[in-house]
């Protein structure tokens, strides 16, 4: 069996990583001098191709568009591959998705699997790692070689291509003011480390709110996780220390794990929601809606975002093809969805 | 540009619909004799195939294996999803994920999508619609192309594959036990209307374990919705008319959905749980897990599942070409989960 040449192959074959092989193939001075030599001689022996995106655009259209994401146990991009699907389908289009795992080497792959002709474009959200690392010539390659590509969320500003996103700092601003016009004033935030976009944004948001109601901010009740989408046992416990050592009547979340994180410790602590502590959470998930007090969100609406992102797609694949290119980046409203976890606002 | 025919392009040239095209091309006495001509006529002229799996074997290994489910806004599917993912990696493989969204004609189209050379194998759980439909011959006709499939979840025995499944009856009858063993008598059972097999066999794994115990079985404290996977306005309200209208000390539901509803209606009803009304759920979401309290459930053990299904279907792709077609049903076995919204059990 004649296999074509893959990524994956080269690192095999040379024992080294994938993203050494990626790396020494873009000429990147992280790799030693004598490894890059090898890996390209060995690509060029064997006549490797970073992919075969130009051959495919050339011979065919798939009508098919590929969804590349960090994970779906995560009820946002369940949302957004909803919106996707439904776009898709009314212009008569395809999806196949595949799934990053937060992992690099994973993202570099499956880019490679559906750029190898059974797609026509990809809408993408970057793997942690991949922030982490920022190396994302994978992607700009591909949209070198024509490959039309949307990023929504877990975005880089780098990279010339479509995106869309919500507007993080005010999402937040519209959540945590929302808990000063219910006459909240002892504000807590339960935040990301600050590498994670969204988290600092959400956090700067945080803190204009505050500022505009003259409301000093207080470093001590400012806690920021290195978890993003779950929250573990390591997590959990510093949310309850959080909570037991200052003295708030509100939290601000920038996601929904925080959030149910934090409401189940504060029943524990003896504290009813919200008459002692108001939450609000960033992300209106399935959770919010269904928990007991039900949790006031600020929602990204990601079924919207996913009809956004394909029909972004789409029409950069359906413009003629002297069309200058151009790149949009749409920005999606937030909403704030009032449920129980917050105080009705006084007149 | 050249196209290679598919059941859409077929449909669409002769306006008719998808599955018009595909049950005429089966001959099915559904369709009258003259559209099965036209359309047979139509095929024959531009030599439309099925599909190219066979091509596809004979040419290449992909490493891929396409999964085609019904959604993913569902925990169940994410965490099988995973299970998948995971064995998929360790064996080297690559995953493709399409959606039916519970659609007959979305589910065709995807397995002719993913027929279509992209992919070695299938992972497949069936549409709502495709059970109701009674009409398996896309499924069919793959595997007698030679193409190994895997069904899990919602399947049908007459297809010959291997599945992989739990046993519905005794994991309900396990569930119900548990309510049992904490002393309720008077327990409803919350299930689906009875074309869908796995609340079917609950159903009888609950009048079992009643059985056994000696507690009469009372028609009024079966709740049969329409309702699979959400519960909207309407099975809501049914919810709670059922829980107001009877008088019971436990509650078992066939899902996660139902289990969070009664939950909901209990408390606004003024009931504790577990004081005055115990809920034991099957299936073990993200729900369960977070609800304060927390629910007891049976689980399902989905990322087992996927990891079965995958090594079932890697073993397929990887067992010699002389090797005796066997089939195989795996059974994955259910636990009980003890959390919050269950009695202790009185010793």
């Amino acid at each position: 069996m004649k296999r074509k040449l893959t990524l994956k192959l080269i690192a095999k074959e040379l024992d080294v990583s994938i993203s050494t092989v990626s790396k020494a193939l873009r000429d990147s001075a992280e790799i030693s001098e004598d490894t890059r030599q090898k890996i390209k001689a060995f690509a060029k022996l064997y006549n490797y191709k970073p992919n075969n995106i130009a051959l495919s655009l050339k011979n065919r259209k798939t009508r098919t568009i590929g969804i590349i994401i960090p994970q779906i146990v995560h009820h946002f991009f369940t949302k957004v591959i909803k919106g996707i699907e439904q776009m898709a389908r009314e212009h008569n289009y395809n999806v196949i998705i595949t799934l990053s795992n937060n992992d690099f080497d994973k993202e570099v792959l499956n880019m490679e699997l559906l750029a190898n002709g059974s797609t026509d474009g990809f809408i993408v959200s970057l793997a942690n790692e991949t922030l982490h690392k920022d190396d994302f010539r994978h992607v700009t390659e591909a949209i070198d070689q024509g490959m039309p590509v949307v990023m929504f969320d877990r975005i880089v500003d780098e990279i010339p291509c479509d995106k869309v996103l919500i507007d993080d700092r005010e999402g937040a601003k519209m959540g945590v003011r929302h808990l000063l016009k219910t006459g909240c004033r002892k504000i807590a935030i339960i935040t990301t480390k600050d590498y994670v976009t969204i988290g600092k944004l959400r956090t700067k948001g945080y803190i204009e709110a505050l500022e505009s109601y003259g409301v000093r901010v207080q470093k001590e009740l400012i806690l920021k996780l290195d978890n993003i989408d779950r929250c573990d046992d390591e997590c959990s416990a510093k949310i309850k220390h959080f909570l037991k050592d200052n003295d708030i009547d509100a939290v601000f979340t920038v996601n929904e794990m925080f959030a149910v994180t934090a409401a189940r410790h504060l029943n524990a602590l003896g504290k009813n929601v919200p008459t002692d502590v108001s939450i609000v959470s960033f992300s209106d998930g399935e959770l919010s809606k269904h928990l007991i007090p039900s949790l006031s969100t600020v929602s990204q609406h990601g079924e919207l975002m996913g009809r956004k992102a394909a029909e972004l797609l789409i029409n950069k694949l359906e413009r003629p093809e002297d069309e200058v290119e151009e790149y949009t980046t749409a920005y999606i409203d937030t909403t704030l969805i009032e449920r129980e976890s917050t105080k009705k606002i006084k007149n």
